[in-house]
């Protein structure tokens, strides 16, 4: 009998998508970073609503030494990266916590002090949710619903070949801290697929190549980064590696069609002067992900990424 | 300092809301069985949309020796429940499951496969969610969307004195079974709406007096409950206190004009000959619940139902 251990995260959801039920107005369903549906006649220009769910649990996404704060905004933040991933506009959401009953009630108030800080920020309200009691590890579930118009959407499978693949920020080494004070890239999201900048989106949760991977299976293409261009955050020391598999850096991964990557650079500097924009790579029609070096040399790039139940990020 | 276990669950709720954003389209916030959103300009005539979160968690929703599909009907069914409650039509639906690396798959699928059995029955698509690693109990977070006609929709703040207070099927002992394979009273809650028969609607998850109390609460009123009249189920074994108190009925609680009562009785007997319904009681100025005996003298009742972090109903 096999356990999770055994197939892992990515396994287990391939066996539950085939018995889950399918139904009307499911514009974007399971695989992408929300769920996209057809509400009524729709939001404001015919407005997709998008939905979407983020866990986090005491000892996989934080640590005990964790400020209550800390927990509170990741949680929130978290869930808002997965709308900036669609280009979307966050609107509502509900917090479900578990929580032990010997809790002092104040950490409890701080956690939600930390998530109503980075909703407000983004203009989002809290309009329900509940508390359950365990024993276990402290979780919080946040379900968060958003809108998204249907031309300014951005879904994984977009990518062509030729496109510039870029990356806000930079990347690598986020445990040391950025991931319990990250801000969601909602703003930048929202400008880029306005200006159409934009063919497919990521948010960058299990790692570059992991989630460069997700973008090209879902657009069926490949991708070639170069080893120079990757922007290596300082809390990664230096190392390549941790900047290319490293998860939670939570910056948005791009891909736009060549003749407007210059344009994009010039318009992005002036819109958002204090976060960088770095071109990484193309996408090409061999699948895989290739890491090309100063020589011109390339090699194949394995998805050493975070899996929730598979042991191989250690 | 105080803990979780000194305030309560409600103590924790009343101090969580102060702390939380608000924003625009809220129709229905924090306080009901869902939050009811204005989205675009609405669904099919002008519907809003409904947002309910509910989780469960082994050791305190069902205990180990709960089948996985028991564990999945349950979970699924609950949030269903609550979009009865407000006569709403659900839609989509997200679960994050917290899971231990060690079970097994087929366990973990079974889970799916209630949560997919009951969620095809009311016509949902479960379209997104995601699995976490935990190392306590396990636990499942259902987050529902659904629509609700401006009109049709129905809150607990609707009741009017001299109301007649209707419950459907009977009460009590449902720990003995019937928490784990209930049908959520979808069919008959958007019946009783469209026909006018409803003026406030809840549904009766923590017990009885206790859900009656949020009604009278968020309607300012009171009630008076006849004894003899209140259905006790088999599996309450002839306890009126257990129909009054124990939790997890998920039967529907709601107030009609008296002047509706009868006409409603026979509609329904005709629409749902196989589901009781009840009238237990009249809505009243007096604040308060209020048992009346077969001789005619009242007492009052305490809200002795299920609080989630106080065991006081033990």
């Amino acid at each position: 009998m096999k356990t999770l251990r055994q197939i892992g995260e990515r396994g287990l959801i391939q066996r539950l998508q085939r018995l889950l039920p399918r139904g009307q107005g499911v514009v974007v369903g399971i695989g992408d970073d929300c769920a996209a549906l057809r509400f009524g006649a729709g939001g404001k220009h015919g407005d997709l609503l998008l939905l979407k769910t983020d866990a986090v649990v005491e000892g996989v996404h934080f640590a005990r030494r964790a400020t209550p704060r800390q927990i509170g905004w990741k949680a929130m933040a978290r869930a808002l990266s997965d709308i900036a991933a669609m280009a979307g506009r966050p609107r509502w959401a509900l917090v479900t916590a578990g929580l032990r009953e010997g809790l002092p009630v104040r950490f409890v108030e701080d956690i939600y002090r930390g998530m109503a800080a980075v909703a407000r920020e983004f203009g989002v309200a809290i309009v329900g949710g509940e508390t359950v009691r365990t024993r276990g590890p402290l979780w919080l579930s946040i379900a968060l619903a958003g809108e998204a118009g249907r031309r300014a959407m951005r879904l994984r499978s977009g990518a062509r070949v030729g496109d510039a693949i870029f990356v806000t920020g930079s990347l690598g080494g986020s445990i040391a801290g950025k991931h319990l004070a990250f801000t969601p890239r909602i703003r930048e999201a929202q400008w880029l697929a306005r200006r159409g900048f934009v063919r497919a989106m990521i948010d960058i949760s299990d790692g570059l190549v992991r989630d460069l991977g997700h973008v090209c299976r879902e657009s069926r293409v490949g991708a070639r980064l170069m080893v120079s261009a990757i922007p290596i955050a300082p809390a990664a020391g230096g190392s390549l590696a941790r900047a290319l598999g490293d998860g939670e850096d939570f910056e948005l991964l791009f891909t736009t069609p060549a003749r407007d990557a210059e344009r994009l650079m010039r318009a992005w500097q002036r819109a958002f002067p204090r976060l960088s924009l770095t071109q990484i790579g193309i996408i090409t029609r061999a699948k895989g992900i290739r890491l090309r070096d100063d020589t011109g040399q390339s090699r194949p790039l394995h998805e050493n990424g975070y899996d929730h139940f598979t042991p191989s990020h250690a």
